[in-house]
């Protein structure tokens, strides 16, 4: 508490966050609560009803399901609770649901439930856009065997990015089905459990490995970034040109490619299933006019999540953006799936439950790109302080603006005239209310329209002529203060 | 995944929350969304922009502020990082600002801002209503030290608890100084800082203790619940007794008060500037019509926060409330204080603060008590599925249902038409669409208006009578579906 010397050094806690952690501030906020209000307006619509769940579980209740979990700490910040047992903070919003379904047996079926809320993955090299916290906004349906309920979550997935100011040609729902994939390796002989997940996360990289790439770790393997070489899976080569040429065998229509997927899974019960499903998922896509280029069904998707039992979905955005001066597709925003067998893992019993998650910072960062971010609401009316005896007529006039509606502050600091202006500027009011000793024996207030201001400050040139003229103020009665302000907000706000 | 034989016990993790955490259902997360919504729209209003921080921090950056902090874990979740140091989730939302404007110094000064977010207690003792995860909702101004600052505080917490229903004898706005007591302190010759923080602490538990208790805390001690006898702080009787007749010393008035408080903090400094500060508030809050029953001086109010060096305020509910078959007051649901030297710990240099916070689950079961929650949003029109292979005709109607703008689901079950309606009524539909082959062929659908229907089953005995007539139900043709269906939605809105 006391006061140090001045030149010695100070010896404190440094001021910076973790790595892989930031502060959003408050334009990002403003706009991160928009797009937020937006798409959780389209859920409710659908009629999914909000649920907000703890944000630490047990971590068995978790379970090992992130594609980080074959590293020795599964990716999570986990840590001792007093009763010794593990408590993880949630590193997916649906590990979470799973867990509410099996404690609270007597919620309605189907359950449709849309939550939004940060998750927390360990990363071991968070880096730009890579952050170990992040909002994530769901929804999911349980209890719900029908391909209705993925087919919507489709549509629910359109509807949202749609009214976030996206055209239907800036992205593209990706549909699969996990099912397809193991009738495919059922097939090929491929039966162990573990080696099919292998395969399936080394699919899961296709779009960073190419296909070159996912076939070197399907086979004999490749040397990393380091020139170390890993091993691959050791599968044939005619495996390997089996599994690729169904990654490839998507058609421009849903129709044509449930055709072509039903020639490799063959006789397979399991893959027959699954182009069954997609054929009932079209059927319904179609009911509501969700044409084969916004909804396609792509035989390469797997998501990395290893709960997925059935149809899996992603939302690819289309167009290119500059990361790091290398032009490259925006890449998937959203992506969800079926798990019907995440709940057993509590109560040894299926439940059908499918859903997808929209992950809010990457949309908004491709949002902010296409500059479809509404403008930020207006800065506060800002009351200045002339005069520091005068200090309880400022505030009256702070409170009688706030009273009438109109967002507004009385200067706080401690600093002189110029400073106040230039706050008010940074703050983004659109007037400043000026009241010195002149003003107050006048029974007046002078306003200062702070956007006509900068517009007339583009068309006069002649300083002087400015300052002798101030075109954009105007002193008004002190009984007028409120009807005046409110007049510069309402012009304000009518062209802006 | 395989399906175990089903008289086995079912192995797996158990399917429930660690101790003190909980879920939020949809009614009450609605409630709540709908109270944070006000007090943001008055945050706002006032001037204030919102920041997000992250869940996680240095724990050497948050500090021992903690009322818990004299306890070996300090009362937070902490855990270490990949790079060994100590990391944790965030107790308040104060720390963390002091953290970011240490470490962004190019933000405007004054920096108001807002935030709405969890904050993670590690509660020896969690219990109903004593959360280990709960929502606080701050407000704060950083680089004011005008006292204009912390009267706004006060104007604050009135603004929003009105706006969200309360009257003002509901609740009492209790504003203190801590200079106050140091100077008391000071003039009683108790100098040494860990005992003045003792002191402090003891008198923040006067709302449970009563002056008896806080008295033997003072003095010699006392026997804790369990019979043991903790030694009390040791000082002499005619110390204490001053202490308490301070902290009694409060009058109806807030110009009384100022007066009574300058008796007892006599000559010293510290406490005079106390009193200057109280009365520089008073004339705020007169500025802004903020009677002396509404924000009150009272001398007994400390806030167990170690990092308060200012005025200090609270709010506490005046009405009664039963917990556990007992009457009581409602007692405190917002809090907050000004805290100078907060960020000198990181920067060396004092940066004047000050702010509040409202604790938003306790307001949340105080609006309730109060029955001050607005009712839950209308449930969606439910489309009933009667026959699964007109799946897509269902579909269809409810697609339209939804692009018209209203809130409409399909029934994604696979239960029978009774369970259907049973699932309509719990989820609160305002009407069900009925297909079945009858329908299709007739080109029309039928239409339940739920609401209507439990108006007229209360109206009409006859069972038999009831279900020939069917009375709340009507067809319409297939054409007509959405705007029957907007009627009776309208219908519903308006009258409820």
């Amino acid at each position: 508490m006391g006061g140090k010397k001045k030149k010695e050094k100070h010896q404190g806690p440094v001021a910076k966050l973790p790595k892989g952690f930031r502060d959003v501030f408050a334009e990002q906020a403003l706009a991160r609560q928009h797009m937020i209000g937006v798409i959780c307006s389209v859920y409710g619509r659908f009629g999914f009803e909000p649920l907000e769940t703890s944000s630490l579980e047990y971590l068995d209740a978790l379970g090992k399901y992130l594609p980080e979990a074959d590293q020795p700490d599964g990716g999570v910040f986990a840590l001792r609770d007093d009763d010794e047992q593990w408590i993880s903070l949630r590193y997916d919003l649906t590990a979470p649901l799973a867990r509410v379904i099996a404690e609270h047996r007597l919620l309605p079926r189907p359950f449709r439930r849309y939550q939004v809320g940060p998750v927390w993955r360990r990363e071991k090299k968070p880096g730009p856009g890579r952050f170990r916290e992040f909002l994530q906004c769901d929804f999911d349906t349980v209890g719900a065997g029908s391909m209705a309920a993925d087919a919507e979550a489709c549509a629910v997935l359109t509807t949202a990015l749609t009214e976030l100011g996206l055209s239907t040609d800036q992205f593209v729902v990706r549909v699969n089905n996990r099912k397809l994939l193991n009738g495919v390796l059922e097939i090929l002989g491929i039966d162990d459990s573990v080696l099919r997940l292998q395969v399936l996360r080394s699919i899961d990289k296709l779009e960073d490995d190419g296909f070159d790439g996912v076939a070197a770790v399907l086979g004999e393997g490749r040397a990393d970034k380091t020139g170390q070489f890993n091993r691959g899976l050791g599968l044939d080569g005619d495996m390997i040109s089996r599994i690729l040429d169904f990654l490839r065998c998507g058609e421009s229509t849903r129709t044509a490619t449930c055709a072509a997927v039903a020639d490799f899974v063959g006789k397979s019960e399991i893959g027959n299933e699954g182009v069954g499903e997609l054929r009932e998922i079209d059927g319904l896509l179609v009911a509501m006019n969700l044409p084969d280029d916004v909804v396609k069904f792509d035989p390469s998707v797997v998501r990395g999540l290893e709960y997925y039992t059935g149809p899996v979905f992603e939302v690819e955005l289309t167009f290119d953006v500059e990361v790091n001066g290398k032009i490259r597709k925006f890449g998937s925003v959203c992506g969800g799936g079926r798990y019907d067998s995440l709940i057993e893992r509590f109560t040894g019993q299926k439940v059908a439950a499918t859903g997808a998650s929209i992950g809010v910072d990457r949309l908004q960062r491709a949002l902010e790109s296409l500059q479809l971010v509404p403008p930020p609401p207006m800065g506060p009316v800002v009351v200045t302080v002339m005069e520091q005896q005068r200090l309880t007529d400022y505030q009256k006039m702070v409170d009688e603006l706030r009273k009438a509606g109109i967002r507004a502050e009385l200067y706080l600091g401690s600093s002189g005239f110029k400073a106040q202006m230039k706050y008010a500027d940074r703050r983004a009011a659109p007037a400043v209310v000026i009241a010195g000793s002149d003003e107050f024996s006048a029974g007046q207030v002078t306003l200062k329209d702070m956007r006509r201001g900068a517009e007339l400050a583009a068309e006069i040139d002649d300083n002087e002529q400015w300052r002798k003229e101030q075109p954009a103020q105007a002193s008004v009665a002190r009984a007028e203060l409120v009807a005046a302000v409110q007049q510069i907000v309402d012009r304000d706000r009518a062209t802006s």
